[in-house]
């Protein structure tokens, strides 16, 4: 400080000031350091998280082709005609093998290139799939800090972490299509139990009322229903038809979870399942250290040639 | 044993020993037991892990509608044509919310009725995703153990866990169908990485010959190749085409792994991972006793508060 100079590009303040100022490289070097992990992310977070907790999170999720980006776009002008800043984070489990999503979010920021009020990231496992689940909270915390008001966690693909990732959101959309398979797998993959908003997108397609139906009748069957009840919207994302009701919906969600303390106590949940992650992890970092050099050799080695069982030599490790 | 009487309806070896001379309910109470886990899981697995390592293992996966479920229904028809005992693990990490496959699998089951060399049976989460991952090796050992040389895992759905649970076998087979989508679908899941034989399933629709093209094109992608290049077949699971062939491609994998010694090692690397699994996972019990009292409620506290951020928060209680 005392020698001036420039901001020490590691420095996570430092950027975070700068972030905050509307640099966009900086806001982009913190999430990166997030998703890179280890100490770097731990300073960024120390950093972030008391000025965080301001902003408003929306996960949209849905399987894979059922227009969930066109729908976070077209969502996206719609703020924007409101005056809402708003950044997303496309969070993409990909392979390592396939490469992730860099491509299709260079085309979707050259949509809203030069809007100040808006950023958009990707944010990719490279492998380590336990880390989203870690890493996008810390991610969505920079963006919080960093002044946007509203963060929209758009997850790729279907699965497990991207419920899960999804779901710690302070409203979550699922998003389907027409036809009886599409509501069913949904189901099947506990996407309709972490559901506040559903949308039927390419509702002009045969079968939308069905799907309708079909949705309306897994909620009938939730056997423990809350005070909200995920109301079922039809849109046609490719046209922007039906994007504003969706997004009434949400604002309706999110006013019912304020005025009902729901938002108070679904956040203290999740701080709870993130903690009780990061200690996991930790434990996870442990078991690395059990689970190299000679003792584990000789416990795979004997489970191997049936000495013991996994269970046992597991155990044993551990006493 | 003085006294005589009935077998205990819960000891492991007797069970086993029921089992393998032909009981099936024994069969099903000893994988209701490893599917419920705790101290029974843990019993049942001392008892098989001795007897097991004759059962070669073929995991089956694929996008959902892939046709899975009739491919292995063809190959069981082959297979018993040829005098082959085999048993059928479909592992279905269904939601609790909606029920499981328990319906299909009696279906299923009938096709195969009274025929003492077919065991179908579905494993299935109820809620605990983890648990499959730590339970389907071990229902594999019992079937293993009461005798049958070749086990089949078919997998429900796709995402991270099921390839885990497809990828644990001695030959994994990915089915994916005609149209671009799909290939590219499997690969960013994973599934390319984890395959030994690709099955074109449907490949009577158009795009056949396309898939065929994308898939080889994805496998030439590949930077670090191996020994072996996973053969793409045709088939036509509904009426039966190209299953002989394609079990051909399972055989010639089989015959690679052998000569080679690939399967060894392969098997040796399944058991460190399996080991590992059950270290992080008698350390996540731990978790859950740190991630509970009053040390865990007020770490939780602080972290709401912004006092501290998850990560010092975590490593303090683990302190």
């Amino acid at each position: 400080m005392a020698e001036g100079g420039t901001v020490p590009e590691r420095d996570p303040s430092a950027l975070l000031a700068a972030a905050s100022a509307g640099d966009r490289a900086a806001l982009a070097r913190l999430i990166s350091l997030v998703e890179r992990g280890g100490d770097g992310a731990r300073q960024v977070g120390r950093v972030t998280h008391p000025l965080s907790g301001r902003a408003y999170t929306v996960g949209i999720t849905g399987a894979p082709g059922a227009g969930k980006s066109t729908l976070t776009d077209r969502l996206l002008s719609h703020l924007r005609a409101q005056g809402t800043d708003v950044a997303v984070l496309a969070v993409d489990p990909s392979s390592p093998f396939s490469g992730g999503a860099i491509l299709g979010d260079r085309v979707r920021m050259q949509d809203h290139a030069g809007d100040a009020g808006v950023y958009i990231r990707s944010m990719a496992t490279r492998g380590h799939v336990g880390g989203l689940a870690l890493s996008t909270p810390e991610a969505i915390r920079v963006l919080d800090a960093a002044g946007f008001p509203l963060v929209l966690v758009e997850t790729v693909g279907v699965g497990q972490v991207e419920v899960e990732v999804a779901g710690a959101a302070d409203t979550t959309v699922v998003v389907v299509n027409p036809g009886w398979g599409d509501a069913v797998q949904a189901n099947k993959a506990g996407l309709l139990e972490a559901a506040d908003v559903l949308v039927v997108n390419k509702s002009d397609r045969p079968g939308a009322a069905e799907a309708r139906r079909n949705l309306e009748m897994m909620l009938d069957m939730n056997l423990a229903p809350g005070p909200w009840r995920p109301p079922v919207v039809s849109a046609v994302a490719a046209t922007g038809g039906g994007v504003a009701e969706f997004w009434d919906s949400v604002v309706a969600h999110r006013s019912q979870q304020q005025e009902s303390g729901a938002l108070v106590a679904r956040r203290a949940v999740r701080v709870a399942a993130e903690v009780r992650a990061v200690v996991l992890h930790l434990l996870g970092a442990r078991a690395d250290g059990q689970c190299s050099g000679p003792a584990f050799d000789q416990a795979v080695a004997d489970v191997a040639a049936r000495r013991t069982d996994p269970w046992s030599a597991a155990a044993g490790l551990l006493a």
